[in-house]
């Protein structure tokens, strides 16, 4: 027996214990991944040392044995650290031995070190396990990383409960046919397409919640923005006035993201290149105004007066950026039959509901709105759909015994970072995307 | 159109803004759900608000009128805030006026304002949605949340990269027949039973991963235990020295967690009676010894000497206890035949593997260990179970393209808060729990 008293001690410096200026012209440890591997005249050959935040350059001269040291290998190099101008971090190791801890059994399919990967994405998707290994891959999930930490810990701030709600479940919330179904112990169960039902129950309790997680749509159409499985955003807050409340909650978490990536995610915004999105105000226009607004700014006609299409998602953003100046726009007061039975009409016109979505560069990432909180006045509405209230019973009870005025939303993580990243499919920011085709890796 | 510029501005008041000590003998409004409703005499009505983070007593007066207020009504409550020593707190919010937002159609099945509920767990858990209303219920919750948070912020601070991967899986990770099955357009695809293969994968890339999401499991066992979906806090590390790091940075995660629950999280803490274990050092001893000493201590025979059953953790921890004054005990080097094909054998005796599991008050919360990194290795590994790496070539890719030696590990939320809380079925750990007769709520 021996006892166990807290983190693992090691002599290996990481690069925050470098990039300060600490060490210059000490002997020191450093462990990481061949990235890169470049022999040049006399013999030296350059290392590039992947770490989990960045790149090490190491100077091997003629004299350090790195013959058997091939790209992807796992490796311990000691050496000198010193200053140098063309490094990366302005620093490098000059190694005196290098030792391998283990070597990969066939070199890299894909170029992993070079600046741009170039392959299609088909044949990355089915290398991601290795493709995920290229710089731009990481700083995408740093970035992503960024996104889910901002949202917690601004709601955190904010007084919210975080939560954790079941995926398997016994009704979709969302209606609609696209959902999964699977068998569970002999009972048809589904897999839930947003913790909403939940999310509401938790507002009796704590007021304000949250919940970052995973929600499944079987989608059959296959676009660049659609995913099977997606992380969601959600959070759910009572004793709203309006829902206007939910709206001026996004936008002060996307104030609290976009600041955290300006600072502690500087590195990775600044090698995908990210032009940071001005958050300061965000507009908020209502839906068929908007509709209108555009509509005659570009010159075509409206198709369908109660939905917005992607191609028309598009041009109200490009009418935010030019009119507005801003990258996000909130669409207010969507059409009831569009939104789901525990969307709150709005009483001024019952034809449209107190509802949201907002758009980022003309595409979708949140869907929110005041919920109905009247047991009453949700009956009555699921009702009038032709609904059966008694298979909802469980979700119903919150409504019975009492509900604050509520509202909430849910975001995109996926289409979040893929519209602040400048990517321009969904799949390329989802670390092991599913869709029609993809189920593995 | 208009601008939202951030979180919503109020002037009604939390607890955070009055347990301070400000707004004394001020007129302020407070809004909450009205926990409880006490007429006494002298035409005197007591209303508990229930706020987010506590409870606020209101005192109503005679021509205060309460006469449409009952309990679960959402209420803004405007008076003047005064010191009581004998309210919750030590403050009260002496009335002027109760304006109704909502109220219940029906009144609560259960008596949530009471100081314990009483009811068995069926009634309770089919009650849920307004169960979970009940204070002490509030508290198991947030000694949750403290727990995951606790997990990320620490290991956020030892440099580890959060990350999101597919719960539906075109294999399992765990091997054996608890695996749900669903249609995926036609094919069949799996839930998945733990992110093992996506977090090694992930070590490629990020060198240190955690994750916290649901895993599913289709055991057709009921126990005290055992949930068919429940929240598993996953990590995995690469460049250990051995497993043993793995254990360390598991102990440093429970310090903090500690010290975080001693300090944002007391009053729940103190409301639930939790006796806060001493995590300075968690002993850490070998699997055929610990099962050796029990045996001896207590007097019984070991039945199966490859395995732990259930009354003998308990055992074990309570060894522990006792021996070396610990609620935490590692055990470590599981026999190879118990464990998955991606354990790393102990080269001194390949009967037993480089891994362990984390027993706190005698029941198993943690299972983890080092990994294969090697693709020779894992492939021979495979094979001698008569498995075929073929079916596996997506996770072997990173075998055969280069790992570091790297091990992880997964703790099970619902048993470390249940073990903690010191409650008895894990479902009353679990918000909304799943298991072979309950899909709903």
């Amino acid at each position: 027996m021996e006892f166990l008293k807290g983190a693992p001690k090691t002599q290996r410096l990481e690069l925050k214990d470098i990039l300060g200026g600490a060490h210059r012209n000490e002997t020191v440890q450093v462990a990481g991944m061949v990235h890169a591997r470049q022999t040049v005249g006399g013999g030296l050959t350059f290392l590039k040392l992947r770490k989990r935040d960045g790149i090490l350059q190491c100077t091997c001269a003629e004299g350090v044995d790195v013959s058997g040291v091939p790209e992807e290998a796992a490796v311990v190099v000691t050496g000198t650290l010193r200053e140098e101008p063309r490094a990366p971090g302005g620093v490098e190791l000059a190694a005196q031995a290098v030792e391998v801890l283990s070597r990969p059994a066939a070199p890299l399919p894909v170029p992993v070190p070079k600046a741009r990967l170039n392959i299609n994405l088909d044949t990355e998707l089915g290398l991601r396990p290795v493709v995920l290994r290229h710089l731009r891959e990481r700083s995408v999930f740093k970035v992503q990383e960024c996104l889910g930490r901002a949202f917690r810990e601004y709601l955190q701030g904010q007084g919210f409960t975080e939560v954790h709600t079941p995926k398997i479940v016994h009704a979709g919330a969302e209606g609609g046919s696209n959902i999964f179904r699977l068998d569970y112990f002999g009972r048809k169960a589904f897999l839930a397409q947003s913790p909403q039902f939940y999310k509401q129950t938790m507002v009796g309790v704590f007021e304000r919640v949250f919940e970052v997680a995973p929600v499944f749509r079987a989608e059959k159409h296959s676009t660049a923005r659609h995913l099977n499985e997606y992380t969601s955003l959600d959070f759910e807050m009572g004793f709203i006035d309006s829902f206007a409340d939910v709206m001026a909650m996004e936008t002060g978490f996307l104030q609290y993201a976009m600041e955290l990536l300006r600072t502690e995610y500087a590195a990775d915004g600044k090698r995908l290149g990210i032009a940071i999105p001005n958050v300061e105000r965000i507009p908020c226009v209502r839906f068929d105004e908007v509709k209108g607004l555009a509509a005659e700014k570009y010159g075509y006609q409206i198709r369908d007066p109660y939905d917005l299409e992607p191609e028309e998602e598009h041009a109200i953003g490009r009418y935010a950026k030019e009119e507005w100046g801003s990258d996000f726009v909130f669409v207010t007061h969507y059409p009831s039959k569009k939104r789901p039975f525990y969307a709150m009409d709005d009483p001024a016109d019952p034809r449209y509901t107190l509802s949201f979505d907002l758009l980022f560069r003309g595409v979708e990432v949140t869907t929110g709105g005041q919920r109905v909180h009247s047991y009453a006045e949700q009956v009555k509405k699921m009702e009038k759909r032709g609904m059966h209230p008694e298979e909802f019973e469980s979700y119903l009870m919150i409504h019975k015994h009492g509900m604050p005025p509520h509202g909430g939303l849910g975001i995109g993580l996926e289409r979040l970072t893929m519209q602040l990243c400048g990517l321009e499919n969904v799949r390329c920011a989802c670390l092991f995307p599913r869709d029609l085709s993809r189920l593995e890796p």
